[in-house]
């Protein structure tokens, strides 16, 4: 027995080499050939110390988001952020989605909140809708998770929802986290961003995370957003002085230099996408509706073992909260990959039938 | 401004790019080219999630340190374990050496515990003694917090000494940290390691990095040893479950097959601190004596400006608790580099004269 928490998630393909990963949901494209070079050329600098306050690279990203470098905080992978959000805001009890992304709970575990959720139907295919802003009313939160596009379900908050949904927070001094993770690779990537509300807002926080968009899960970089200062500096007490690498620095760094890199991908995704969801529906499947790089659906049939018997790996979602045996979540990767996993639920639901 | 405590440590050289950086005490041949090439190759899987569990690494240390699987639990660096060290124990009261490695007590901040310091005299060459073992005796810490050899001193416990201190918190069921990250560059490895003991005592935790011994610094990969398996798994509990990045493994895999690379160090440490040491006596100042890859010296004349525009960076230590203005560190570095050191010293004292 290795420690670790068991691994709820997807994209660990670590015990079955050589397997087509439809688990994890990073970029289809990879990652760009410029940023692989940034990290690699950077190692030549690998024993000394990373820059403890990522100079350069908050410097991008700030360019990159248009915000103040005051605005921001670097971690290692979004993952850490969570984390030293809940250690520095520690909120006695919290509101999130179900299902959703599970490293919200497994932080709020970690400093004893108490953890209210928020359960989305299938029946309203896992939307979030106005009775959700309704319950935020009563304040009684000390802070609430979103995540848009939400995680696993691939659904956004519509953009008046979600605005409405930051005023009553704000209104009623509640604090708001919002996962922005796969937003730039869903099509409204402009118009869903909450980042705009950042300066009158202190109270809300936006994760982000080059991760999914770059290709870059194995190196470990996200950041966040917030106009608190105090909430930021107190976040980089929670952790050590150099959480994020010498390579990540430098990937990041090169990854914002990617001009056309999300909008190449987006385009893939925007063709890849409806062709998957339709492929599926085609073989029966329920197919909740997605904006970005995944797709939440349900099959009767049971889907792990047979895929993996083929050398293919998916999201087994029964573990989520709010899902039940059945959901599975796969990554929208390029064509001829898609094509292989498509072939390989017809043949199975076939042999079924 | 930019987040981030500010940084209490040495090797942060990115404010004065080209620096001859004698502030971190890292392994002074660098990094081993098997163990660049690693990472390297590493990064053509960068857009994957690192292994959670670290299966590969896991059984590397494994060998190397002649323990069970089961007593390991792997790191963003040694820093990163030390605050999960202090999330999961939650000691109220702790003691700590002064001076010594700042993180202690920056985690033990965070968790909000009580810290008491043992204050090591300069009169004394900054040793522990056996009073420090006779002030365990009442057990009224929860935690003790070791860094065998200490740092910024370079000193290390007797391993007698060192046995009584481990039996005396044994015996009143206090949990003895021990830091050894330093300990594989000392002539005294082997028997100044308290491992033999994790066996019969859970209580016992000990700290070790790549960080220094292989020139890894700016990868951030750092491993924690211990018997208490309850202790470790909670640890990984209030972390991420990727917190050890793709080419942190495999520059880690391929570091633990080096066999030769610390005796090498060690060799060249054996050859240059005497000859360092000898150096700055010489030249009048007062030298601590050192058993590992940095020194500890005092001058009543202020060094740090005057290397700065010679274009050397050596560590300030007046931020130690326990060292007051006039105390520096410097790494132990390659001949031809602490020959650049000694003559901007001879100049800068001959000039103050």
């Amino acid at each position: 027995m290795l420690y670790q928490r068991k691994n709820p998630h997807g994209g660990d393909t670590y015990a079955c080499p050589g397997a087509l990963d439809f688990s994890a949901n990073t970029n289809p494209l990879g990652t760009p050939d410029e940023v692989s070079k940034a990290a690699e050329e950077s190692l030549s600098r690998m024993d000394r110390y990373p820059d403890p306050y990522c100079r350069e690279l908050v410097k991008a990203i700030s360019r990159f988001e248009g915000l103040p470098e005051t605005f921001i905080l670097c971690g290692c992978g979004a993952a850490e952020l969570i984390f030293s959000y809940c250690y520095a805001v520690k909120p006695k009890r919290a509101l999130e989605l179900a299902p959703t992304f599970s490293e919200y709970s497994a932080a709020l575990d970690a400093v004893g909140c108490q953890i209210d959720r928020w359960t989305l139907k299938w029946e309203n295919g896992f939307a979030v809708d106005s009775s959700f802003c309704d319950s935020l009313q009563n304040g009684q939160w000390d802070a609430v998770f979103l995540c848009n596009p939400n995680n696993p379900t691939g659904r956004l908050i519509e953009p008046e929802l979600l605005e409405k949904i930051a005023e009553t927070c704000r209104h009623k001094g509640t604090r708001l986290f919002v996962d922005e993770c796969f937003l730039d690779l869903t099509d409204s990537w402009r118009e869903n961003s909450l980042k705009g509300m950042l300066a009158q807002y202190p109270g809300l926080f936006i994760l982000k995370a080059f991760t999914k968009s770059y290709g870059m899960a194995g190196l470990r970089l996200g950041y966040c957003l917030s106009g608190d200062n105090e909430l930021l500096s107190d976040m980089a007490g929670f952790s050590q002085p150099w959480n994020v690498s010498i390579p990540a620095q430098a990937a990041g760094v090169a990854a914002l230099k990617q001009s056309d890199f999300l909008e190449q991908t987006r385009s893939l995704i925007r063709r890849e996408r409806p062709w998957l969801e339709q492929s599926l529906s085609a073989l029966g499947l329920d197919v909740c509706p997605s904006c970005t790089n995944y797709l939440l659906f349900y099959s009767k049939i049971s889907l792990l073992e047979k895929l993996a018997t083929r050398g293919i790996v998916i999201r087994d979602c029964s573990n989520y909260k709010g899902l039940k045996k059945g959901w599975y979540r796969i990554a929208v990767k390029r064509h001829r990959e898609n094509v292989l996993l498509v072939s390989a639920l017809k043949e199975i639901l076939l042999e079924e039938k």
